[in-house]
């Protein structure tokens, strides 16, 4: 019933000393397997391989410990659900834990699906090379399906590669979806045959567990070609659902909403790389949207990097994915953002596009140049 | 369009002072509605009405304030997952800011079924009144169908009333869940019919998004008289899902793996009072398990009554719930306990149950007769 095969998980533990960070480590050994008393757990089998195993264990800075623990490939039953449940489950009440970083065996990677279209297929969908990839949000909530439109088609023309819905407009009685869809999609058609250009328009499916996946495929026939969902607030095992579905097969955005409280607290919780890349990765996002330094959220710009880092990591057959820094971005910034990111970014610009002056699609037009100058290629 | 009714979020902030505080309830209500520079809110509709209002701001403590916060209920959309957003999606990831309490209208709370059984409900399924309820849990992982089953029917026998699975089984080689679900059901079955209790067995359904649904309905076929989930790993919404299907119709346990970062750090999240009460109601479960207060998880007693006033605040048609503490119980601590939760509670106790003594029909019977004892019935 055992292969021998396991993963294993990073730790960041917080610890006093080396003593009481291995009583921490091997109480997430029982606790994330048999939650069972330890001197209650049956020898053989249960004991030797189901139990999680502190693989190493080591000091990192002052009172903070770093601990490589295995499981058994077994104990996750083959679901991302229960994957998740062994990696971060009962102990993501424990205070002082952080899951760093994932190990995953070709075992179970194999298992995964991971991005249908990653950094590579979403620029050949696009075709777009060379640069950062351009993206903007259609807002605020209340304006109407033609109003939301209208914007859609300056942002297009203007040479955005990928417009989505903010993420607060769901079914809401000022532009509902089907409409808000329809509207939107023959929007960006029609700019897309004057320029020449493949901008997507990418609706927000976020809804009631009955309806995100009939949304996705009403947004496909109404001509969408991409999706965006809060997984925090789905499922993240929603948007894999989706991701998987060959016969749905667009392109999946990860939104952050409500998944903040995951990262926020610096001794608890999941860290940007684990959660907003392998996590992501895993669970079949081929963007992940987060916030950027800098603008009116916390990360760090090393936090930032770590996402980007994260997105890209070698896991195996999961394709790399776009990390998509949003939230405050102003076009003064884009210069300095491709030092950090380089080429294999999209910029999500919401609020400073608008702000940048009173023509959107001129807008849009001089967030292009500046990219396209800053990455060289002339292309654009 | 906008029909004046507003539903309210009371927010907790970190603040240097009020003028600080009132910036950040006041980013806090652009965030969440319009998400959208200040300036470039269009009059009417929208910055009158869709843009959250503060409703109240008054420093609580030094550093700290209170901020009342109103949204249109238009903004939800009529969906849970729209209400989380609202409430809470992108501010999840802005430090020093926790949800401490909802403050829904009727217009809002008749939308939402919650809890089929509540607590009223529940005793009446297991035919127990007057005392708190009795819970365990079949583990370890690793153990066979019949080795679980087995431990189902001597707690069975020995007077629990709702033996679970432990949240880590799902569907693993050592136990596949329709095995599993069979064996356990039949030995309860077989001991009820000796007892001439209404003991139930309530599996884990947390799976993948394809597979939650088919499981719980695959449960009931089986025999099962109720199911549970980890919603933070399968989405709330797919919890309210499944306890809104009038079809389905079992009651449904919450189980807070994966859910911990909510609410671990103090200053970030979500209240224990709204997550573990309010947000749990609204989605559906009748039972809410969390870790207890001096167990091996972190929890303050205040914490704990907090989640128990959440479990039974006054919402409207929106029944009381069991809260069900948990998390390194052992039976010595019954009769303190039950001076702190009452009779409206109940007790869930798995590893303590097997480290009493050797028999562990005898240590359920020994766990009855506290409780029963404690609570001056006479009626185990």
């Amino acid at each position: 019933m055992i292969s021998g095969e396991r993963f294993s998980v990073i730790y960041r533990l917080i610890s006093a000393d080396e003593q009481e960070a291995r009583q921490k480590a091997w109480a997430i050994c029982l606790e994330q397997t048999v939650e069972f008393p330890e001197e209650l757990v049956p020898a053989g089998m249960i004991r030797d391989d189901i139990v999680g195993r502190i693989e190493a264990l080591a000091p990192i800075s002052a009172g903070v410990y770093q601990a490589v623990i295995s499981y058994a490939v077994e104990t996750t039953a083959n679901e991302f659900t229960q994957l998740l449940n062994v990696v971060f489950g009962n102990i993501s009440i424990k205070p002082g834990i952080r899951v760093e970083r994932l190990a995953l065996p070709q075992s179970l990677l194999s298992q995964y699906c991971g991005p249908r279209f990653g950094r590579e297929g979403l620029r050949e969908l696009l075709g777009v090379s060379g640069r950062p990839l351009l993206f903007t949000a259609l807002k605020p909530m209340g304006l109407s399906p033609a109003q939301l439109a209208d914007m859609a088609y300056k942002c297009a023309m203007g040479g955005i590669d990928i417009i989505k819905d903010d993420h607060g407009l769901t079914n809401q009685v000022f532009a509902p979806f089907r409409e808000r869809v329809t509207a939107c999609v023959a929007a960006v058609e029609k700019a897309n045959a004057r320029t020449g250009r493949q901008t997507i328009y990418v609706p927000n499916i976020t809804a009631p567990a009955n309806e995100v996946v009939a949304r996705a495929k009403l947004a496909k026939t109404l001509g969408a070609k991409g999706v965006m969902l809060s997984p925090a607030i789905t499922g993240l095992a929603v948007m894999k659902f989706l991701a998987d579905d060959a016969e749905f097969g667009l392109p999946v955005i990860s939104h952050p909403a409500f998944q903040g409280s995951y990262v926020t607290a610096h001794d608890n919780g999941i860290s940007h790389f684990a959660l907003f890349g392998q996590i992501t990765r895993l669970a079949g996002a081929d963007i992940v949207i987060y916030p950027n330094f800098g603008g009116r959220f916390s990360f760090s710009r090393e936090e930032c990097q770590d996402i980007a880092r994260g997105t890209c990591v070698n896991m195996g057959q999961i394709k790399p994915i776009f990390p998509s820094p949003g939230g405050g971005m102003s076009l003064d910034r884009i210069g300095e953002l491709m030092a950090v990111y380089g080429n294999e970014v999209i910029f999500l610009v919401g609020g400073g596009l608008f702000k940048h002056g009173p023509d959107l699609e001129e807008n849009c037009r001089y967030f292009l140049d500046m990219v396209s100058n800053f990455s060289n290629t002339g292309d654009n």
